[in-house]
Parts: structure tokens; C-alpha cells; sequence
């Protein structure tokens, strides 16, 4: 537990230091991504994945700019969230404190290795790393990097592990391992997240799927609709907070539909329409009641249109994932109503959904996006990764 | 999710109308009761279990005061939590609400029924209750009148449902009904808590050992620290609050342990005792290793002495539960250093741990006891039981 006790100051100069480190080895850290991207591309890898794979200059000085992020931001132990005098005179309060040993499965994006390790310092939590075979070499690298820095100023050993093996095996281990970790956090695909939370003993804090909603209103400023529509599906689709179905109220539908569709499909997505969308814009694709559900992470998008805000508001919570919804109106009752009723756990007002990201709500970087509705809900920076106790002080009080 | 958005005044109201239908239909719940109290006398059960299960009018009026004390607890639906405007303009907000539907399933304490009704609602959580078979006719009395009581003053059906059958087929399956079911609590013995945590594919939230301890400082008020200690040890020793190990420093073990332990044996509790306890007060058995690791919920007591506050500390960590523990001290670091490296749900400086307690610690009642770290640690109250969302606000962001 000396981790969780090391102070702010200390915790901070071992980010810096880390942060420091990755652009001093960025050369070690390229050589072994090297030997991660020949693996990827005799195995056929290429395009974006290939691209998510790569570490060049730009993304190592990203990966320390992150770092520094996190080591600027408060210190989120110690906090009193609570405190207060009973009538026998007890003080109680809650006070905030890491949550121990945080383990990490995780895909890919060998830069996650530094965002989690950055986070779970930064949170006094001790953190076991466990990446993809894809990106292996490169995680390797970066851990070794970030363990002699850290260890170089203080932090204790151990606190930054990583998993040396990417065998099933080791990963079912660590999921028996309850005595040693405190909280698994999967991240990746939905076939790596199913794994870990139908196999593990440990408590996990999961990221499902992203079937993201743009609800577009009656009294919606209908430009404003039209470039929020388009950068939460166009920007980036492969990620999960990219918009996978439209909602039109119908009494701007006609209006709205055409141009808002020709758009889209002169970008290269491939729209999928209810029959009322079908009647407007005639040529799109029939939507089945499978495409309501569907996590697309593609240039495709479901196109419904509703009566209202009402139908709006039950089909979200029907079809939806619970991860990020965002409604476009200028009516100040609509926009209460959908935020308070759309049970997910981002709601919008006239903002793309694809600000749904840590870095983007301000916490430096992010552990993941929670689906779950029990300790996280959204994106996880440094606070989410920790707890409480109460610590109550007295003059002798005994219970009668 | 209507039940989520009634709002404050309906949600009071209907508490208030919960307490009074108690103390009207007294003698209904009381008729039910009879029947359960035949069947445990059947089943040769006395003492301190019949006590438990019984409801007589004190009790119920009881359990209609706990509800009231609910009702005027502020609503923590709503609250922002933390809020903050983006560089862009996006304001975001951390928004406190339910959960949505929690099982629990408990044993014993018809009472408990009452409370967990009470909290759930309050939280604007739906509830459903799974009480043990000993006790299975006074919570279906119980849940009748809840019912009727709230519906007729406007909560939608189904926000209080109670599984009428006891049998282990059903609590199995409410394990497995994650589409359903947000959050599970088992409540009771601690083999009711290993059967749900282990075949719950719902997030858990549990309860398990209580091995709390009292840790006499060097620097120790020894007439407070011979009070803490008897309190915590033998004003109620079935409860999982109740001191299972007494930690002395050896600087006052001498002075300490021959009165300590002779008004401890005087009350009839069984002491064990470490080499060093056993040479300044010969005649005392022998504590093994089991019993450092031991709840043992009864009038026992393992007693150590040890060389000061790392030997206590360490042991704390080492053997306890995470549950409750207390330092008796005037040494003002030695009181920071056992709240800041004690790692407990609760941590106490000169106060019985038998305070750890929902109602002691101001919550009204209590949903359990959770001995884990995500979600809630120690007594869960109504805040416990919420969530949040992120309410991001803005004027037509988009991501670059």
C-alpha cells in the first residue's frame, strides 16, 4: 500500500519524468513498434488498424503531451466528498482513495499502455498491464521505459506491471486473481469484453457496444443538425462514439431528409431507412429491426423517422447501448425532457456525439467508456479509477 | 423509467404513506408473522434468531420511523455532482441518478424489507426482494402493504415487487436476468453472499467478513480504549460491526490487558490470546493464525500485543476484512497514519466500530454493508444506490 501513500508531489514528478522519458527512447520505443507492424503486415494488417498500430514521432510526443496532461490535473485522493457531524458528536467523512491494484486487458492502440499507466498513477492505484499479441513489442517497450523512470524518482517497484506473455491462458489467470486485484477494465472489441466479464471473478467494469443516437428535433436549427449528423457519423466511424442511427421528427422531415441524405451518401455511407424515410428519399435501403440495434462501426447509418419526442425517447432506450445520445433543438422543454428521460450515460444537447472521450471532457486521457450503469458510468479518467472510506473521528462514543 | 423521473414531492409522499399503512395494518403484518414464528419454533429455532424475526408493535413502529427519517433525507436525484465548461464552449455536468431496478436478497430481518423498499425508492430505484423462506410470510405482509400504500398514491406498478416463492431455482435465475436487473445485493450469512457473488452474472455488490478490530495506542485515554473495546466487543457480538481481534501496543500492554481481560471474561467472552498477551495474563488460551483471520460473531475475542502502530497497521491489513477499524489514541500522527494506510471501508479513531451502520452513520437505514471497492464501500444508504450521467450541453460542437 506504499503506492497509495506516496503523495502528489511525488506522484506527479514520476509522470513528468515518464513523460520525459518516452521522447528521450523514442527510438527504442519505434524499433520495437517496427517489429509489431512487420508481424502486422505479414499477417495481412493494413489500412486503419495498421494505422492505430504505428508509432512515429508525432504519436510518442502525443502519447508524453497526454502524460504531462495528467500530471497538471488535481489530485483526486484525499478529497472529503462528504462530510458531517452526527448528534453524538462522531465527525464523519468520506474521503477519496485509490481503488489498489487495477488490471487492464486491452487491444491495439499500444498508446493505451501509457494512458493507463499515467491514470492509474496519478489515482495511487497499482496497474497490470495486459495487451494484445498485435501490439506486444511495442507494449513491451513502453513499459520498460515507464518503469525505469518512474522507479528512477521514487515510485515504488511494482507499481506499473506489465504481462510479458499474450497466451489465453494468462489471461483467464488473471481474472481468478481476486486476491491481488481489485477491478478488471477490458477494452477493445466486444468479443475481448464478453470474454472478461463472463469469465472473470473479479469485479470488471465494462465498455459494450456504442449505438449512438442523433435525435433530430422539430424546433432543431436544421443547419446545425445537418453538421452535427454528419461529423458524428463521417469523422471517424470505426470508433464507438460515432453515430450508428438518425431520428427525424416528422414534422421537418421532408425538409431535413433530402439534403441531410445526399450528403451522407456522397461521403460513402450507405443509408439504411424506415419506410417513412424510403417515401421521402426514395432509392435508400429497407432498415431491418436488426439495424436498430447494430453497432455499424462503418459508413452506415439508420435513418428512422419518429412522431416526436416521445418515440424518440422510447426507441433510444429500446435499441439503444446506454453509451452516447445527443438530441439537435432550440426547445428548451425538448431538451430537458430528453436529457433527464434518454437513460445513457451521455446525453447531448446540440453537440456531436463524438465528444463522448475522456481526453475531450477534460480528464487528460481515459481507462475506457462504461456501459454500466455501477461505479463508472462514461468516460473514465482519474477520479473514476478510485473510491472511498470513512474515516470517522470521536472522543470515545459507544453505541447504547 | 417513469419511476426515475416522479420527482421528489411524489416520492415523499408515497414514503409517508408507506409509514403510516405499517402502523395501520399492524395487525395484518403481525397475523403473517405469527405464522413465520410457528414455523421457526417448529424448526427448534430460540434466542437471539426468534428475537430477530419477531415483529411486535414496537418494531413495526420502528420500521415506520426509519421510513419517515427516509422520506425527509434530501433527494440526491438530480444533483450535480461536478460541472465545468470546455475550452469549445461544451458545458458538461455529472448528473446524480438511479440506478434503475435492484435485486436484493436477504435473509432473517423481516425489517429489512422495509428498508430496502424505502431506500429503493427514494433513490427512484424499482426494487426487487428476495427474502429468505423463515421469514417469507411476514415480508409478503410486508410488501402487500408497501404496495398498496405507494399505488394509491400515484408510484407506478412494479417499483416494490417481492419474489413470492422461496425456492433456490428463483433466486438462481434472478442471478442470470442481467437484461432486467441492474445491480444485485446480497444481504445475510455469508454463505447467501459467496452463492450470489459467484453465480451472479449481474454486478454484485456485496458483503462480506466483518473482522473488525481495535487497535490500543501507546498513546491511548486507557479508561476510553477499556470502554471501546467492551462495546465493541460485547454490546451486540452477532453483528458483523462487533470487534473480532484487540491490538495492544506492548508500551501499555501491562498496564492494559489485566483489567481489560477480566472484565472481558467477567462478561463471558472467550479470550485467545498472542505468547506475549498470554505471559501478562497467564490462564488465557491460545490464539492460532486461523484465529487472526476469524468473524467469529459470538463472545470470542483474539488478543495481541504488538510492537506499535506499523506492527498494528500491518496486521489490520494482513488479516482484516476491510470492514471496520478503530484506533484508541491521543497521538494526533498516529490517528492520521491508521485513517490514511488502514485499507477499510471504515476507519475510526477513538469510536466502538459497532457505529458502522447506516442508521448510526445518518442514512436512515441501510441497503448492507459493502466490503468491496467499486461502486459503494461500507454502510450504503440512499446515495449509495444512484448513479450519474453526463449532461453535455452546447451550440453546435463538432469534432475536428
Amino acid at each position: 500500500m506504499k503506492l497509495a501513500t506516496i503523495g502528489t508531489a511525488a506522484k506527479d514528478k514520476a509522470l513528468l519524468a515518464m513523460a520525459d522519458a518516452f521522447e528521450a527512447n523514442a527510438d527504442f520505443i519505434k524499433d520495437a513498434n517496427r517489429k509489431d507492424l512487420a508481424a502486422a503486415e505479414a499477417n495481412g494488417i493494413t489500412g486503419a488498424m495498421l494505422k492505430r498500430l504505428t508509432l512515429d514521432d508525432k504519436k510518442i510526443a502525443q502519447m508524453a503531451d497526454g502524460v504531462r496532461q495528467i500530471a497538471m490535473l488535481r489530485d483526486p485522493i484525499g478529497e472529503t466528498i462528504a462530510g458531517y457531524v452526527r448528534p453524538n458528536g462522531m465527525e464523519i467523512r468520506k474521503v477519496r482513495v485509490p481503488i489498489g491494484v487495477i488490471g487492464i486487458i486491452y487491444e491495439s492502440r499500444p498508446n493505451v499502455t501509457a494512458d493507463a499507466a499515467a491514470l492509474c498513477l496519478k489515482a495511487g492505484n497499482a496497474v497490470i498491464l495486459r495487451g494484445g499479441s498485435e501490439a506486444i513489442n511495442s507494449n513491451l517497450a513502453i513499459a520498460k521505459v515507464i518503469q525505469e523512470a518512474i522507479t528512477a524518482v521514487g515510485v515504488p517497484e511494482g507499481a506499473v506491471e506489465i504481462i510479458e506473455t499474450t497466451d489465453r491462458e494468462a489471461a483467464r489467470e488473471l481474472m481468478t486473481m481476486k486476491q491481488y486485484i481489485d477491478c478488471l477494465i477490458p477494452r477493445g472489441g466486444k468479443g475481448l469484453v464478453r470474454t472478461v466479464v463472463e469469465n472473470s471473478e473479479i469485479p470488471v467494469i465494462w465498455h459494450l457496444d456504442g449505438n449512438c443516437h442523433v435525435y433530430v428535433d422539430a424546433a432543431a436549427d436544421l443547419g446545425m443538425a445537418e453538421e452535427i449528423t454528419f461529423n458524428a457519423k463521417v469523422q471517424n466511424p470505426s470508433v464507438c462514439n460515432a453515430a450508428e442511427s438518425l431520428l427525424v421528427s416528422e414534422h421537418i422531415a421532408s425538409g431535413f431528409l433530402p439534403t441531410m441524405c445526399k450528403r451522407l451518401a456522397d461521403a460513402g455511407v450507405e443509408l439504411r431507412g424506415c419506410a417513412k424515410t424510403r417515401a421521402i428519399v426514395p432509392g435508400i435501403k429497407e432498415a431491418t429491426e436488426e439495424d436498430w440495434a447494430t453497432e455499424y462501426l462503418d459508413l452506415i447509418l439508420a435513418v428512422k423517422v419518429v412522431s416526436g419526442l416521445d418515440e424518440a425517447i422510447d426507441h433510444i432506450n429500446k435499441y439503444g447501448s446506454k453509451h452516447t445520445d445527443t438530441i439537435v433543438t432550440e426547445d428548451y422543454s425538448a431538451a430537458r425532457r430528453f436529457t433527464d428521460e434518454v437513460d445513457s450515460a451521455c446525453v447531448f444537447v446540440n453537440v456531436s456525439t463524438r465528444f463522448s472521450d475522456g481526453y475531450e471532457f477534460g480528464m487528460g486521457a481515459e481507462m475506457g467508456i462504461s456501459t454500466q450503469k455501477l461505479h463508472a458510468r462514461g468516460p473514465m479518467g482519474v477520479e473514476e479509477i478510485t473510491t472511498y472510506k470513512f474515516v470517522v473521528t470521536g472522543s470515545g462514543q459507544l453505541r447504547g
